[in-house]
């Protein structure tokens, strides 16, 4: 964590100026490389820091209090880890792993299951990949990539896991969004590529138990931990302007800005947002860890629970988050707006990062276990 | 707990006729003293069954789910005795905490600190109280009553706890609001009444240090323990309703109300409130167990933190509570209206209860710890 | 409008006691009888005062200020009014018109189109309907009523005026629910009632033209209209409270409760809830005073356009009115909880009423037209 | 309004592209100069089009739908001119007047009340205004300047109008802010600029009369304008990338994105907020013109009306154009945060924009009037 925090203060200095840039954080990148904490949520036995879920999604939070993207890369890191561990055999995840560890692998994703785009296509014994993949965060820069793909004869999904460096794979310099804009969330093309069978995860294989059915959570709950952090980091910086910069109002009667009933007012809305986030937040990784525990033990009921409590957190934080970002502005004033500060790379970069899954569907399945007693239905979004 | 359910079950029997009717519900007072429950919170040392708070609130929770003003009267029993523990000397609060165990003393409270109008005027090792009191919750029909009066010499206040059969005091039958209309949260009148310096909880008398200024806090939680109780309640009849008599809306296109998006999606609100509101309320009552185990070893800041937790609680539960109170007839439809059901009492229970202090000052004071970071000053509301 | 301020004054002196009773205003209806505002909106070539709707939802915002429930009774009259007058051949609804400018007739309602228990057997020149039917607003001392069967034959809906003491037609007393009160909203019975063809609304019928169409937008208006007065009313008995009542909490620094600021906010927000309804709502009845003078030459586009307005009122009143209503207390005190004030009744009348039918439904149609450009497709509910 | 749509067309062709560069929008400035919208709301006796307010604010709002910096500058132009004709005397205005219609001359502001670092010297006949002025809108590239200064002597606050080429004024090109990028709103520097008395709005002066105190009422209408005709401009575009490039949620059960439930919810939402800041926007133009058209005769209670109708017009479209410019890509879908697209700009133009002057203090405002009955105290924010 000292680690962590050291890293943020340092990512902290140029995130300004590497959001207006965009692209590959190439040096932040090495320094988490160097840091040694891709490989915390790995085990002792494989070489890594054993970190459980909670102590690796807290760092996920710290980083992201300063840069939404660098966070992103972290938390996406310990799911791919988290894919492999869950979706294939021991013999296939643990030298990966061992990698992992050794090397300072980064893994990259390419699993959108919701881009049919990429077809693979069985040969004997391996299949060839040809295709897109959009909204591959992470792939750039990266050692190794988890892939999905269609067959093309049974039409099932099949997940894979090959270097990035494999021939006909091509990271694309593609995503220039409004937020998130250091994470490389373009598209990976792949030109008739190789994959071996022992690359494929397929044994238990993906959603194939309900402790398999932990990774979507595992990759609902990095997402929350990233706005979470995003938010906290908001609400830093807007208490530091209002206390450094601000002025009270003509109209205010007070000395202080401190002292604005309005602006307590709203700093009370802050807080009580950050607090309900927080207190599902860490309830949700209390129980996602109590999960991972259990491991093939964890039974379908138990499960649900532990996606119930994830989607309240998420609603929970993604609402209150896009408030906080829209609303610091008002307790700082006009003159916040100056680009050099940037202030409204927060709300870019939770607004981006929200539209993952529409929350609508996530009320839904809180209403249908409200009203019904039902559990949502593991996909790769709930 | 298996004895609350029990009571809860009975009470919910004829809960709305009483809501009707108003008054002291003896009966349900006495099935209180009968059960046992009244001593709960009491050490084994004395008598009591030496439940910490989590195992009482649940207690008070589970009886406002049927019947608001019954949890409103058995939480100010506990609040009454750690009134006595945390302001008076053990020679004094032990005895009475002995004998409610053995007799089954129901406590009241006599204690509104905004109401001044009654004095003590100092005698000889004895004070005389004259004057009244409003919003006495659980005067009538109780053993002993907790009372504060303005000093005539000091105009400092004391708290004294006496019995309530004591000459010159008497409860007046006035309380006919709109809802908690079983608490009896009238009047109490006090003609030349003598309280014995032996009564007044001077030392170390309230509010006089972190773990005496739990007190007020303990009192918030109650409320906010019913309030909890009294939404979940609501939740289970809106939920009951919509199961066995909503109709699908006749442009739905769906054949069962349960499959009707919107309806969904309004439980997946509430669904959202309730956990919201009891993430928060169960992180302030184990910090609230923690900060009374602690006892005079309490610090401020540590007592101040509680107090944040327990206002974040307070706010979250308070709103949601309200919407959900008004919201359920939207999924349960116009004919939940009916004056039989009585579904208006929960928000008729609930806006009366939240009344008891501004949540836009516990908003403030959220706002002074998240902009200036200070703590809120103790009182009889923080 | 200066008879209906008198009615008003004079309605309010007892409207929380009869809120208690429940039942069949008699006195007050007989009042609006004596009065002649019941013929109102009849044109003065049949005897009335040729009120447009403007000046006839005005009478309707006025008494709702001060009893939700005979403003439902008078409103209902005008909309009973109407539907002869859109459904019926001149040569059945002139002699209607003039009886009822000439005799104060009260109308009453029993076409509650969703409930079709009441069945319309078709004989020789004349009807057989024999059923039952609920939330027939108003039926009870009516002197005439409309009532919708359905048609043995054919299952299409038949509208039919009818004298309320036909031999058959009993108006039951089962209305007692927790809001409008005294609407009389209760059943009515139909044991074998002859209706004669000229007594059925066939020409040229329900809904059958853009004109006709109206009909159930000047349903909604009606609403609307009892809404915003009930919330008006609210708003000036919490002001009238909080002037001569309410005192600041000891936390405010303010002398006065008109100091404190966030007292001012919520009357701010209480302002701005008031009049985002009333200018929704004025520019809803403009429009509709619009249409109706354009007759039969109304075409489907403006039909729709109108459709919309009300509905945007619709939504905007009823949100922020059930907020009003419910949050008034805050500026009140707990005090304001006293029975014998009622205040409560706000609420609940509204809660009741805006259960008409779902807002979600009316959001969806003005998303349709956002969205897509469909107008609400015209039903007896849109 | 033909020749506003052209232009408002045109401009739309770069305007992500100028968002993007920040600086003065030279060429538009041009082309409203070419089109002889810069005279709108000069009366035709003095050369101009004689629009009233209504007509001048519908061109504000249509290009504010295109481009909010446009909108702003062409607005400001029309609130300089009614700042010269209700503060200085008709030979001073009405050659003001002339010579901007003749001439298209392009007016600038630099009038930013609340910074006082501008000071003017009393001279023989003339003033010394030296110092700095910050949120200028418009003054790089004007003709003429609207300036305040603190006086030395009296510290009154003296307003003048005099040419943008005038010996000592420097305008600053440092507005680089993350909304309302081209609005040159930053510093204006003034080096013993010499300013003849005949250049000083002394007579009758600064919000001298209730006519005179529509100033700024103008100033918050013409915001509004184009608060609302940005969110009109983000809807459009909702609108258009969902019907165009968004894809059914795969849970949604749905063909088309059009039939989603949820998306059809959001978008009655958006058209609600559209709908209720249009009203009473449109309700406030038109009171603004009625009160126009009185001039001196216009009463302090008229005008306050007039004041209130604007502050719950502003809160209503500012806090619903946030809502719908932060969650007009949840119908839009992840895809729609693609820098090229630049959606955020709604959000960036209409939060820099709308801190303008804070809303908590609007409300109070309408909370005194609400409760206490008094209204805005006229300043250059009321």
């Amino acid at each position: 964590m000292r680690v962590a925090r050291e890293l943020a203060r340092r990512f902290a200095e140029n995130a300004v100026e590497r959001d207006r840039l965009g692209g590959t954080p190439k040096a932040e990148r090495d320094a988490l490389r160097d840091s040694g904490l891709l490989r915390m949520s790995i085990p002792r036995a494989y070489g890594g820091y054993g970190a459980n879920w909670q102590e690796t999604l807290e760092v996920v939070r710290v980083l992201a209090r300063v840069d939404g993207s660098i966070a992103h890369l972290f938390s996406f890191q310990h799911l791919m880890l988290a894919t492999v561990r869950l979706f294939s055999r021991p013999d296939q995840w643990e030298p990966w792993y061992e990698h992992t560890a050794r090397r300072n692998w980064f893994w990259g994703n390419a699993l959108n299951p919701l881009d049919e785009r990429l077809v693979a296509t069985p040969q004997d014994g391996w299949h060839e990949f040809s295709g897109i993949k959009s909204f591959c965060s992470g792939a750039l820069d990266s050692e190794m990539l988890i892939v999905s793909a269609r067959s093309r004869d049974t039409s099932a999904m099949l997940i894979a896991a090959l270097p990035t460096q494999r021939s006909g794979v091509k990271t694309l310099q593609d995503w220039d969004n409004i937020g998130q804009r250091q994470t490389d969330s373009g598209s990976v093309t792949f030109e008739k590529v190789r994959v071996e069978d022992d690359e494929i995860l397929a044994d238990p294989g993906p959603l194939s138990s309900p402790f398999a059915c932990l990774r979507p959570l595992i990759g609902q709950l990095c997402l929350i931990a990233i706005y979470l952090g995003i938010v906290e980091g908001a609400f830093d910086e807007a208490r530091r302007y209002t206390r450094t910069e601000a002025r009270p109002w003509f109209r205010s009667g007070v000395e202080r800005v401190e002292h604005d009933p309005y602006v307590l007012l709203r700093y009370g809305e802050f807080w009580l947002a950050l607090e309900s986030g927080r207190a599902l937040f860490e309830r949700a990784v209390d129980a996602l860890d109590a999960a991972w525990r259990k491991g093939e033990a964890l039974d379908h009921a138990e499960r649900g629970e532990l996606a119930l409590a994830i989607a309240a957190a998420k609603a929970v934080v993604s609402r209150g988050g896009l408030d906080l970002c829209t609303r610091m502005f008002e307790v700082a004033g006009a003159r916040a707006t100056h680009s050099a500060l940037a202030l409204d790379r927060y709300w870019r970069n939770l607004r981006t990062h929200t539209l993952h899954d529409p929350l609508d569907y996530k009320l839904r399945e809180m209403g249908e276990w409200a009203l019904v007693g039902t559990y949502p239905e593991p996909s790769f979004y709930s």
